[in-house]
Parts: structure tokens; sequence; C-alpha cells
């Protein structure tokens, strides 16, 4: 079976904005079997639309095209697809009522530009689209099932998996099971785990690894594919036991959920509380933390002081330890810590204090440096730790990243 | 002078790795008036290479490859090349200088895997790295000239500055200028933005007008192209003024900055600084703040009071008043923003309270319901607020930028 996508619109084309959906698409289908073979994009013209469809159509098997089903003027895809096809325009009643929906539930007006999002080939299926208002098709060009999907990459994640994948899973007739693993780690380098767990590749033939950067975390992937669907768990369990023996606690997640989900869900089964004391992460951890539904039981305060002034109102932190030393000291760091931990009486207290760059630093503290104090109910703990990596956000995710570590830490060791 | 690019390597293809290479070069041969048409990508295949190589040289006259030059087996583009030109390759006297060259000066003793790196098509023009060991080419492939520069981004775009674009300036004679502006808006959707300025496109035929959706905000985008630099940019500011008139107040920025740099350079300017009091956004306002580097010169503090407790303790709300209504209510902003303005000593305190979902919700306050409180110098102002957008993520990220755009407007009346 050979895939192909399609990115569509000015703005990747001129390179204003970086494709992501065409990475997220391949890895998507590579998950069931599928291989991409090339990947193409071209602009909001009909011309240049039709013209690129019409070779798809004659190349592949199967494609997904992202962008262009907008309620604007420069979006093309449903006429070019027509075109390529051969066939007019109409309004589809699916995608009509579809949109009628969406709009109703949210009582917003549908405007004149909406119904142009009806219009669809002739002989296409309406992929409903239920989180945004462009709805998506299916039709077949030459002798390929293109799927249109927008191009906006959350909507377009959730129709991929809602639509197109277990479209093709359901009509592929293959019966071989996909099964695709993700193992969350921190604090080592990709080449590092690459060569740590070399021997993975070939342990079991039916199953590929592979290794994602996300920085600052590093995933480790399993790709299953057999049609002996006990031997496959059987097979991913023995690597996933050999993986956790090579890697230990740099593994924070062996089902790839997210640092702050694992900490919140260490939090509520010892039913603990957490406040933070942020300075260099800026609210960070704490807006992690609460991406995370029902984050408030266990999730109490974060005290955001960047000034030193509020570190002292706030945190109770001590005026002439902050003059001896400078905000960036282990001491500050452990009061910061206590001092969360008091005034939001949680079971736990997380500080972080710290250069994100790139002004402030100096010899003796670079940029990249933080100081971390965790108060637990005992005692408290402190470390500084060092991360040169440049760029101010990437510093201040890996900081808040490397606190929410030492808590999972102290959180695994207390049960 | 049409052109494409062609990014080459399984990690691209399969999406392990996001190509960013296209769109910086799109950018590089647009700011040089040349338009980019197509982007293309196919893996390490000697077969797929070489086709889409022919095809390219077909309908382009200009292109631009990355990656596949380097030592290992799987770097093929030479190969290919050579085959898509029907010519063999040969050792190329000036890559293997500049290679001696570079592992001399660095004290490294070249691998015979390296030597494999100047083996180039018999007749083309050898590109030299000065900051990498793979030498990239120039062919004539087709009609086109293809010009094959290294993956590695750093290398790439050195080599596209040094080597390409100067080049193609040298030889084409093409004197168009291109100039891109971005407008950001926020509070009206795509399709109400796009109707509102719909005649933009038809103003003039020099400049192209597109929308780009970056949730929460939408962006208007004008893509001029002219020989004639002045009228050029006459007709740029003439309809950036029209736009302006159009969207008014829901433009927060004519240069394509963030809400965030938008905010910060109002208070610098006025001297004022900031403190938060953050519930339902749990910390994205402070964390989108402290992105900007230098901001704590006008950000002291943010109270993330997740619990009803710290709302207390920390920001002196009154309990009496949060028994009564709830925490989600104006009162409870207002004094939440007080609280915050006092605690930090700040020009400016702004609160949210709202509910985030997917839990929480109540027929008189939805998932989505948010109160705002901003309390300026002279007085203290409310409002309540309804994004029914869903997903946890989107509500709390339209939230803060509701709250940051009410500063905004304060500050920009207060001026």
């Amino acid at each position: 079976m050979i895939a192909e996508i399609l990115s569509t619109g000015d703005e990747i084309r001129s390179g204003s904005l970086i494709d992501t959906n065409s990475a997220y698409i391949a890895r998507k289908l590579e998950e069931i079997g599928i291989e991409v073979v090339r990947h193409n994009c071209v602009g909001d013209s009909v011309e240049h639309l039709s013209q690129i469809l019409m070779e798809i159509g004659e190349r592949a098997d199967i494609a997904v095209v992202t962008g262009g089903l907008g309620p604007t003027i420069d979006d093309l895809s449903a006429v070019a697809a027509a075109r390529a096809s051969h066939v007019p325009v109409e309004c589809n009643e699916v995608a009509m009522q579809s949109m009628v929906a969406f709009f109703e539930k949210r009582n917003f007006t549908m405007s004149a530009s909406n119904k142009k999002q009806a219009m669809l080939p002739q002989g296409s299926e309406c992929l409903v689209n239920p989180v945004g208002t462009a709805p998506g098709f299916l039709m077949k060009i030459g002798g390929c099932d293109v799927f249109f999907l927008p191009g906006v990459p959350f909507e377009m994640r959730r129709m991929l998996e809602d639509q197109v994948t277990s479209r093709i899973l359901k009509t592929s007739g293959d019966k071989a099971l996909c099964l695709v693993k993700t193992i969350s780690t921190f604090g080592l380098g990709e080449s590092v785990i690459g060569e740590r767990i070399r021997d993975a590749e070939h342990m079991f033939s039916e199953i590929k690894v592979g290794l994602r950067a996300k920085f600052p975390e590093v995933q480790v992937k399993f790709y299953g594919r057999s049609e002996d669907e006990d031997t496959l768990r059987q097979h991913m369990a023995i690597l996933e036991k050999w993986v956790f023996e090579k890697l230990g606690r740099k593994i924070f997640s062996l089902e790839g959920e997210s640092m702050e989900m694992v900490v919140g869900q260490l939090l509520r089964q010892k039913g603990a509380s957490l406040a933070l004391a942020e300075s260099c992460t800026g609210g960070l951890i704490a807006h992690r933390l609460t991406e995370v539904s029902g984050s408030s039981d266990y999730f109490l305060f974060s005290g955001v002081t960047y000034s030193n002034a509020a570190k002292v109102k706030v945190l109770g932190v001590d005026e002439s330890t902050l003059l001896k030393y400078g905000a960036v000291h282990e001491k500050i760091a452990a009061q910061m810590a206590v001092g969360a931990q008091k005034t939001a009486g949680a079971t736990y207290g997380l500080a972080t204090t710290g250069i994100a760059g790139p002004g402030g630093g100096s010899r003796e503290k670079p940029v990249g440096t933080v100081c971390i104090g965790l108060a637990t109910p005992e005692t408290v703990v402190t470390g500084t730790y060092c991360f040169p990596f440049g760029q101010r956000w990437m510093i201040k995710s890996v900081f808040a990243m490397k606190a929410l570590d030492l808590l999972r830490r102290e959180l695994l060791m207390a049960s």
C-alpha cells in the first residue's frame, strides 16, 4: 500500500509556517503499518492543487491532504479535488447539518462564508469534524483514496484518529494487529539512549524500536505488527522489561504519559497535596500541572515570585539571606519551598530559582543554572543543576521538568 | 522563475523528524524574489530520489535539495543525482581538498567513509561547506539548476546564504522585492475577519492577503512582490491602514508580535508593573509573560491560587464572599486582582477565576465561563465571559488571552 501526504496553503509553501502536520500523519500511518512514500506541498492555487492531486491519484493508494477547507476565498481544496476528478461541487447535506449543529451548540451565528464549507465534490463522503467548523471529506481521485482534513493541527489530529486510520484498518482487510508502546524518559540524551538500547532493534523481528525526542523528554517507541496477537504481546512485555533494566529511573512512564500526569497520579495515590514557589520557571510548572483535569484535588497553590519583594512577602524568604547569597541559591530555594508548603498547608513544597537567560548570567552562575528546593513532611532537600541549552523556552522547560522529576522520585521512594 | 524544494531522508519521510529546512529555504528564496511552487520529500531510496529529481528537472528552473550528503550508506543524493542525469559519479578534486583541509584544521583523521563524500556526479560543481564535512554540489538536471545542500540545519543555512542565494541573484537579473507583513488579532473568528476584509484581496494586484489561525489569535498576512520598492511599500501601508479601519481594536499588533510582548512593551513604556492572581489559568498567564526576556522589569508576582484557602490566605479574598457566591464570580475576581496588586505593590493587578473543564460546570456557570478582574491605580473593573471551545488547554489559553487583552486595552486608554 503506497501512501502520500499533501500539505496545502501559502503559509507553508512560502515558509512562514513550519509544516508539523505531515510528520504527525506519517508517524500515525506508519503505526498502522502504512509506509508513506512522499510528502508534497503546494500553495493556494486551484491549478497547482488539482495538478498535484491528479499526480497523486496516479501514484498512490492512499493520501492524506491537509488544509484549504476553511471559509475564506483562499480555501480551495474542495474545488481543486472536484476539478481533479472532473465533477462539480455541491452542497453536502451531512456537512451542512454537522455545521448547523456545531454553531447551534455554541449559540453562534453561521455566516454565509461558513456555508461555502459544505460545498464538497459530488460523490465525496463527508468526514464530520467534531471539534471545528470545517468538515473533511473522502473521495477517489484516480486510483487513490484521498482523505481531506483541516490544516488546524488539533482538528486534523482528532479527525485522523476518528475518521482516517480507523477506516483504513477496517477496509484494508489486513488481519495484522498493530501495537504501539511509548516509554517516556527524562535525563538522558537521544544518542546515549540509542547506544544503551541498541540491541533492542534485533530482539524480535516483528517489533521495530524507535526514539523520538520531544524536548526535554525522549520517548522510546515500540511498533509491533503481527497476526499472532498473544506472541506479539508477550514479546512487547519482554522488550519493555529489557528496556526498563537498561534505563531504570530515567523512565518516568511506561505508558507514554506526561510528567505532570505521573506526578499528579502519585500525589493522588498518597492523598498528598502540593504547593509551588516558582521564580525562573515563571508559572510553567503550575501551568503544566493544571493542564490535567482534576488537578485541583492535589494542586493548591503556586507563588510565582519573580520579584525579590514577593519572595519575602508571600513566601517568607529571609531578606538578609537574599542580600547575602542572591536569589539563585540553594538556601533561597529551600526557604521558598518551605514557604509555599506552609502558606498553602500542603504536604509538599517545590521551588525553583535560577537563570533562564539570555541575560542575567555570570561566571559563577551561568545562564541555565537552577536551584531546586523540595520540602517534604520530614525534611528539605535542595540541588543545583546546569542545563546550558541556549534558548529561554528550552531552559524554562527543562527546569520545570527537572523539578517535577525530583518530586516524582521523592514520591516513589516515600511509597 | 519556478523553484522547488526537496527534503530527503527516512527520518523526515517517516515523521520522526519535523522538516524545518524547507520553510527556511522557502522564506529565504521568497526574500530574493523567487517563488517556491512545491515542496517535496522522499526517503533514502535511490529509485525514489532519482525519479523525483527527474520530475523536478522537468518542472522547475531552480531547486534546493537537502540531506543525503553524509558518509553513511543511506546518504544517496550524489548517486541519485548522477542517475537522474545519466552520468557516473567521480572523485571531485575541490570536494576532496576542502575535506582534507577541514580535517587537518581540526586535527581529526579522515575515515574511508568520509572519502565517499567527495564522490560527486560528473560535471557537477562542488559547493564548499565551511562548517561541516559534507560538500554540496550544483548540477543541471533537465532544465533545472539543482543545489544539493546538507540536511544539518546550521550547515544548510550557512551554505544557502554563501553559495545559493548569492549565485541566484548574480545570474537571475530579477529585481523583484518581496515583503511580508503580519497583523495579529484577537476576538474575531477567521471567517468573520475574512468577510470584513474580503476586498483587501483585490486592492493591489502585487499584494496577496491571507489569514492564519494560530489559536486563539488570527493573523492577517500580506505577501507583496514587486520590482518597484517605493510603490510596494506605499501600497502595503495603505492596505495596513485599511485593515486597521476594518478590525480596529481587535488588532493587538501590526508587527506580528505575541500578546505577551505587546503587553510587556506597554507596561515598560509606562514604567508600570503587574501582579497576577490566577485560578483557572493555572499559571499560564505568568508563564507566557515570562517567556519574554527582561520581563522581570515589569512582572512581579502571580498567585496561582487553585485552592480557596490560598485565595483567602495569599490574596486576602473574603471567606464569606467565597461561601456566598462561590469562587467563580466577579466579586471574587475583583478581590483577587486587588489582593495581587497590594501583595506585590504593583501598578496593576489582573485576576482570573473560571471553569476550564471538562468537569466542574453547571447550568448557570458552564465550562468555559471566566470572571476577570483588573485592578488599576484608580479602580477595579470586572467582566464575565464564556468561551465554549471544548478542550481544557484551549479554554485556558483563551482565558489567558482575554485577560491580557483587557489589560492591553486598559493600558492603551490610560496613555
